[in-house]
Formats: structure tokens, sequence, C-alpha cells
């Protein structure tokens, strides 16, 4: 979800960059997408990458493929020596507590701007509806002085806190409209791409938020308003 | 969820039976809909609506609804004395070991739809796509014997196992499509009648499924297919 909620938002994802992700889960994902052509990954450390391999080869199998750029280093410095490459970038970081704290404010969703091409779009781990809610308005106010276009979307993951996770998703192109993917894949490609999670109305759902969470992001995603009240028989 | 998914089914949902659920989380939102004119509970143990009034307020309010007549019984006995009455039967469960494993199976159905009147909806607790799925399939499977139209729906829960749990759906009705409500609402009556996690677009998305679990369930729930896959530039 975190892989093919951008690349699907984007109309030809080409180049994509990765940061974090060290276990090669959404890295996997990026480079069975039939657009990309490159990826760049920058990880900060290498041991998970190497810990991955060893122990979820499942995860890590992405790495073999011949459109990976691995960086070890620092996700800020990397970008600010790659401007305007991007057409995808997705941040797939630990918590916001400590050494990420960094990867959930402004001046990062600032150097993510610069390094995505003019039309670019970013996805970035949006912690949780029922646990970071005060967090993620917070960062959707940012996210709006920044992005003609940002928008939050969740997907269900059993071993996560409260099973969900969501994402923070921001375009360049003020013609992006998240909820509705540009690329739709039906069960033929679907089984060929060997998605188990993915598909074009997941992508759609994952944009419906209950009604406390919409209510407190009313402001920063427009969502359509259901009609007023009637009886049906009326 | 477990309240308004089927009452939104059923365009006119005057009489309700609830099988379990003590604890009055279910009930509290039975009551509340401005359609539901009498609710019948029938709860085995006594117990569990004592420790929920006093221990659980908030979820035992509804209670007190003057729309509500207890009974202290067995659901299976209640049921066979009550033949052709209920618009609306919502059966909350515990999981399908010890006790209440009679719930989850074909007889069970058939009585709930002895209780249902010629149009009447089911909605009964699902389990989990992550945990359960073969025991899903199964049900879906006698359902389809026993009603013209069966459906699974989830929504997230934080404190349940993997964070959410599901609904099994029936109706005798052949012309019910559960995934689009017959009565919605909007943003004014949702904060009237204090909903905090429903509403229209959550109740459409709640049948939206993860691939593995639509392709697990193609034969029993009639999804959409996306189209073929087609780069948006050709």
């Amino acid at each position: 979800m975190m892989a093919h909620i951008p690349l699907n938002s984007h109309p030809d994802p080409k180049k994509v960059l990765i940061i974090g992700g060290g276990d090669g889960g959404v890295l996997r994902e990026v480079v069975k997408h039939p657009f990309v052509q490159t990826v760049d990954q920058c990880e900060i450390d290498e041991k998970v990458i190497e810990v991955s391999k060893k122990y979820l080869p499942h995860m890590a199998c992405g790495f073999d493929s011949p459109k990976v750029n691995l960086h070890i280093g620092d996700g800020f410095d990397f970008m600010k020596k790659h401007k305007g490459e991007y057409d995808v970038i997705i941040t797939d970081s630990s918590d916001p507590v400590g050494p990420a704290s960094s990867l959930f404010q402004k001046s990062y969703y600032e150097l993510m701007k610069a390094a995505l091409k003019p039309d670019g779009i970013l996805c970035c781990q949006g912690e949780c509806l029922w646990l970071h809610l005060n967090l993620i308005k917070e960062m959707l106010t940012f996210c709006k002085t920044v992005f003609p276009v940002s928008d939050y979307a969740f997907t269900t993951i059993p071993t996560y806190p409260s099973g969900q996770i969501g994402f923070i998703l921001c375009s360049s192109n003020p013609d992006t409209n998240f909820k509705e993917p540009v690329t739709t894949w039906g069960t033929k490609e679907l089984k060929i791409l060997k998605l188990k999670y993915y598909n074009s109305d997941v992508h759609r759902a994952a944009f419906t938020l209950p009604q406390f969470a919409r209510e407190a992001m009313a402001h920063f995603c427009l969502q359509n308003i259901a009609p007023a009240f009637t009886h049906p028989k009326e």
C-alpha cells in the first residue's frame, strides 16, 4: 500500500527514491511496478538491510533488482544533492521518537519537495488514527503550506500498534487526486504482480476515514459529504 | 458499525432483535436509530449486563431506552418462539470456541431466517480476515444456501485481535445491496446521532476487501472487478 498508492497516483513514475525502508518491503513492491525504471534507496543503517536479507528474505528480495541503487547514509544529506530528480519519494521510517522524529517535521517535507520533479508525489509513514490524530493534524497543517495537494490514507496491518498504519501523501501537481488511482489493475495483472493486499478499490477505500477522523481533518482532506438525512420512503 | 450497517441496509428497520451483546454497545447504537421502534435483546448471561452497567456506563446506557425489552435466556429458545417478527437481527457473540461455537453454524442461521420477516436482514460477528479466513469462507458457503443475499464487511477496532472485526450480513430480500446504504446521513445528522465512527462512506468502504480476501471470497461476495491493465498514456 505504501508503494502502490503513490505509484498509481502518478501517471508515469519512472524514478523513485526510498528513504529508510531497510527491511526491503517497500522496495520489493516498488521494483515490481512496471513503469518504474530506477530506484534510489537511502538507508542510514546498513545493519537493518543485512539482518533483513538474512532473516526476512521474502521481504529483502527487492535488493537484488537491477533497478536499484542502494546508498547507505543520511536521507537529508542525500536529498540535498539530488534536487528535482524524482517522480515519487517514499519515506518508510520508524516512529517519531528519537532519531526518526526529524522525518515528521516541515523542514523534511520541504527537502522532499525540492528533491521531487515539479509534478512529483511523496508518501510518508503517517502513524495511526487511533494513537496519533493530533500529530497527523499538525503534519497535514504544514503540508498544506508546502504542497498544493495533501491527503491521508490508512491500511490495516495486524502486527502494528492498533492494527493499522497511515500515510501522508503530498503532490506538487495541483491536479493530483490521490483518492482515484490513475493506473488500475485487473485480477490478471494483480496476480502477475503478486499483489496480495492492494487493488484499485482498496486504494480508493484507504482514504475513507471514520467520522471522528474525518471531522478532525475536514480542513485538510476534502471528503465527499453524504447528503442530508431522508427516510427512503418519503 | 455492527448496528448501522444492517439498519441502514434495510429500508425501514422498525423491529430489531439483538442476541448476546450484553455489554450494551450494539444496543446503544440500535436505539438511537430514528426508524427503530422496538428492540428485543436476548442475553444468556445477566452478569455481563450488570458488570457493564457498573463499569462501562457509556456502553450500557442503551438499556435505559424505552424501546428495549430485555430477555435473559438462550437465543435459540427465544427465536423458536418468535417466528417472522423481526426486520433486523444482530448477533453480537464471543468467538467460535466453547459456548458461542453454535452461533457460527448453519442451523443458527436457519433459525435467524425463520425469526426474520420475509424481507429481513441479519448481521453477525464474522471474525477477522487475518485469522479466520477459512471459517469465514465456510460460513459464507452455507449462508448462500439459506439466503438469497450474503456479504462480508469489516471494521477496525484497535483492541480486538489483529485490530479488526468482520460481519456476516445476510438478507431474505433478494434486492438488498449491503454495499450501498438505503439510508444516508449528512454531517448534521451524524452529530445529532453522536456517531463517532460510522458514516455512509465508511459503510461502503467496509465491503472493500484486500486482494487475498477478495480472491478467497470471489464466489460468495460479488465485488466490482477493476478493468484490465493499461498505461494511462497509451
